[in-house]
């Protein structure tokens, strides 16, 4: 089939069923969610069977990291059928009042949160996305166009072909979950050019996708999880404090967007902490690379060069620079940070303050790791990535940041 | 000079500008806005002088409906002035707490309204708006590159000089609100491909300029003012009413965004209301065009065609369409319409309530005219626009809609 009608009368599908979804009872949705998590359990079989043909065909094509990402079992999917739970006993975002007020001539307005419509989703190896994603769009009264990674193809079309089969006996119309079950390129090309049936996309992956979608997409792009992030230990840091700060933002998860890539260090302090610090990240199994004037104090060091302070690395390896003062540190962020999430080590108030207001980024903190940036850590609950865009939503997009606002207005009979 | 130099240099000063304007204090903006609107005052003559020139020039080669949008006057340079002062009146958006938590393990999170950073504005022939752009912009702590259209070009050029010289002189970073002084087409090009330099794109003109730019642009988009609005009058309504808001919403000012296009009448009443309308209607010099039904009823009506569902007349024109009931008009609506404004009229409060959940619009009305979306009728002031997209901002958007966020999170220490 023609992948371009494929896809067009999918997402079709998807815009008339975001019209039913958007008036849909919380009770109705929540009672699907419950029903879809227990489907996922009860046919755990055939997911693992197709799981474990993507598994056999992705064998010597990529990655054992990847095949890591790829591979479901009974505990991975007992934990999606438990995000559909808690996604269940979220607070439904839809219809909630933003404000409200009289105007002289006796009008009443009301903005409330409506559903955005249709969400597509463009996203990589993990089959889990496919049960989270199409999770928080139906409880946000959104339908979803899925589209996921060629590799995860035959556990998706499984996961994705319960889950629709047990929202639909639960009343959820037929095409609130979409997905796009060819491996054909093409596809991400014709969903982004599909304005006239797809609210927003969201690209959910490396930098790779995400530069392509983002370049090529005319429907609206909320931009994710790109994160160079840093941490800054001021001259009047703690240095144990700093210390552990580091080390949980460079090493608890490497391989995540609000690990750190950069170590900005005062250079008053820099004699005494760097080779602390470098000290404990070496037995870690963390690859250093450092400024000219870290050479000076840790003569073994990597030279770091300028593709360093851009490098998100994802991996153990660790770029650190010498900086004069708070300033520098924030210059050197707002030039080759990606706006996710910056952190200060300080105990002068005037500096905190400084670094909170002057950094362009979705989370700043001070004297926190920056692995806190999270959904669940935030409180919000489940999250579908980490915008690090300025428009719509910036930071953890939970449920509240799959809506879009309506403003309802009562009178009788006003004319202006 | 280069074109895409010339672009470029202006949005990286307004980049640089727009990190000093972040953290500029509401008290500073306020008196720049001040001095701005009094130097407007004070250099009239030179604003009305090089708009002269600007209307000699356009004389033979546009509609004299655009020579009127192009032409200033004291009247009208007072009333820039004026909008400036008022802008200076408004609460300051940024700083704003929108959310704070403390978390089980002790970091308090912040959630606060900051800058968009760079807004590039596109418009089209009236130079009362880089007076009213500058000055949102500015209130809201952006820095904007506005581009104006041709034959405005001596009176903007004028305008922005003066605004940035009594800026500067109040202590506001150079920079923050450039001019592209030049007419070279491709300006529009460049701007929409600088990602790097500006943050949001907003058009404000005609349908032809808004769809070139959401088509082209690289940058975010919001779109704004396109309105196909609709007027329902349904079968309980009150004809008195029905009749003041029909010609309210067509005739009070058939130019704007927020005038109705498309009268829809349930079948029930058409025989009653119909040739009421109709009379008052041409009354007023409203060309009328119906569908088959209407004819049945009012047999020297223009017969409507498809593209008159979807036309923005923007005139003294009027479409007719008699509908089986609610669910019909809805249809229509969500059909047809661009999810600008909708109302309808009744007293039944089932339907009445149908139809302002299921209509996708920025603002649903019930029993009051579409004429009101608007900044000030709201209450919120000066507006940049109506936007007409879902993500966001949808409606009237102030000072409040050209902001982002930012987490601020403290602690002392935590790790995860």
């Amino acid at each position: 089939m023609d992948i371009k009608k494929l896809v067009e009368s999918k997402a079709q599908k998807a815009l008339e069923a975001s019209r039913k979804l958007a008036i849909l009872s919380t009770a109705a949705k929540n009672s699907a969610l419950l029903a879809m998590g227990a489907s996922l359990i009860e046919n755990r079989a055939q997911i693992l069977e197709e799981n474990q043909k993507d598994l056999e065909a992705a064998q010597d094509k990529v990655k054992k990291s990847m095949l890591d990402r790829l591979a479901l079992n009974e505990n991975r999917i007992a934990q999606m059928a438990e995000g559909l739970y808690q996604t269940a006993a979220l607070p439904d975002p839809i219809g909630r009042g933003e404000f409200e007020t009289i105007r002289p001539n006796g009008i009443r307005i009301r903005k409330i949160h409506v559903p955005l419509g249709v969400i597509g989703i463009i996203f990589e190896s993990r089959p889990n996305v496919t049960a989270d994603a199409a999770a928080l769009c139906l409880k946000s009264g959104n339908a979803c166009l899925l589209r996921g990674g060629s590799e995860a193809i035959r556990s998706n079309i499984a996961i994705s072909k319960i889950l629709q089969t047990a929202a639909e006996k639960s009343g959820i119309p037929s095409g609130a979950i979409e997905f796009i079950d060819v491996t054909d390129r093409d596809a991400v090309g014709v969903m982004t050019s599909l304005t006239k049936f797809i609210d927003v996309i969201i690209p959910r992956g490396g930098a790779g996708l995400i530069q392509r979608v983002k370049m090529e997409s005319r429907v609206p792009v909320i931009e994710t999880g790109v994160g160079v992030c840093h941490t800054f230990v001021d001259e009047s840091a703690d240095l144990d404090k700093a210390l552990a700060i580091s080390i949980n933002a460079k090493t608890s998860r490497p391989s995540v967007c609000n690990a750190m890539e950069t170590l900005l260090i005062h250079e008053s302090i820099a004699d005494k902490f760097l080779p602390i610090v470098a000290k404990s990240m070496r037995e870690k199994n963390v690859e250093l690379r450092g400024c000219s004037k870290c050479k000076k104090i840790l003569p073994d060091i990597i030279d770091a060069t300028e593709e360093d302070w851009v490098a998100e690395y994802n991996d153990l390896i660790l770029s650190i620079k010498i900086v004069k003062d708070v300033d520098e540190a924030i210059e050197h962020i707002n030039r080759f940070g990606t706006q996710h999430s910056e952190t200060i080590v300080t105990n002068d108030l005037s500096n905190a303050r400084k670094f909170q207001n002057e950094i362009d980024a979705a989370a700043v903190y001070v004297n926190v790791s920056t692995r806190f940036t999270d959904g669940f850590e935030f409180g919000f609950g489940a999250e579908i990535g980490i915008s690090t865009q300025k428009m719509h939503a910036r930071g953890p997009m939970g449920l509240n940041e799959l809506t879009s606002t309506k403003y309802l207005i009562d009178g009788d009979g006003q004319i202006r």
